[in-house]
């Protein structure tokens, strides 16, 4: 069996979002006990990660860590044309990624206690980013 | 329902090489409509990526990026059995990655506008690369 | 089908331990034939990679890139809860990420002959680590 559903979310730019309540209710109603969900953003410059969901400091610790990853305005870059964050931020979803697969269990996803999903916009500014989540089982 | 194809490809020594319309082609020939499809390169210096598929520069920015992130002929590397580029090759697959999963609607690849697929060569000489494409749905 | 199996595996603090075995069992007894393999770390401190099998050199020089990458104890670090090699666990966990999905072929993993699954701990001391193998086909 093979369940798909999409939405939407703003950013509000550069930094996470958690979205694991959301991503879970679609798998909770698709019905399937055993399986896999795959978890996808349409877009090239932001991403989908697993990381710790108690202390936020986690994740302004990436942001410090991603600024060095993939600097803004860095000279070494072409590609310009929507400004300093623009290369920064294929940047950062090539290392980061735009995609995840969890493990279904129980008709629920199956996630450490310490792991939420979250989108993580790498663009300055505000983007509806659409999200995809597929469910095999 | 399962399907499983495999090709070759050829690349031109360090650098993308755009392989959406081939595993595009796979998804359509399964008649499957909705599911999963993995791609998956059964070697360990080179690697597959979504990416920006309109601006080469973006590619070209990537490059710069992973000169950084896994530099050729460190001297702090160990393994230097074939060349200069050999463990870069290697360091650079672990941060892109082997593997992507993409989702399939209308029997087809449900990609974003700007989402291209690539084969990303990390060695500097040409390979013959394997790809697996598996859809489930 | 669908299957899906857990196993523990005690890292020896940080490096790699190949598991590139244990999912294969799982996998064979199945029975699935043609199918895809996800494997999922239930953890926010360690990371599943595919890399060379190979010459050992090529996982101690990983450790190498990843203290430039996260590097231990950073100054910058908001996040020092749990010693200076948390944070740095984080990040190496975002760069490396947490699952891996690999294809089932003739009923068995279908890897390249220089790939190996490994468990990558990311943190200085010994952990219990939960891996979660989901068969689909």
């Amino acid at each position: 069996m093979t369940d798909q559903q999409t939405f939407d979310i703003d950013s509000r730019g550069r930094g996470t979002t958690q979205i694991t309540d959301r991503v879970s209710a679609i798998v909770r109603a698709t019905g399937i006990e055993t399986g896999l969900t795959n978890v996808f953003v349409l877009h090239t410059s932001c991403s989908l990660i697993l990381t710790e969901n108690a202390d936020p400091a986690v994740r302004a610790d990436l942001e410090t860590l991603a600024r060095r990853w993939a600097p803004d305005g860095d000279p070494a870059y072409q590609h310009r044309d929507e400004g300093d964050d623009d290369m920064a931020a294929h940047g950062r979803n090539i290392l980061a990624g735009s995609s995840l697969c969890v493990p279904v269990r129980r008709g629920d996803l199956l996630l450490g206690t310490w792991q939420g999903i979250y989108l993580w916009e790498h663009r300055s500014q505000r983007h509806r980013r659409t999200i995809v989540v597929t469910v095999v089982g």
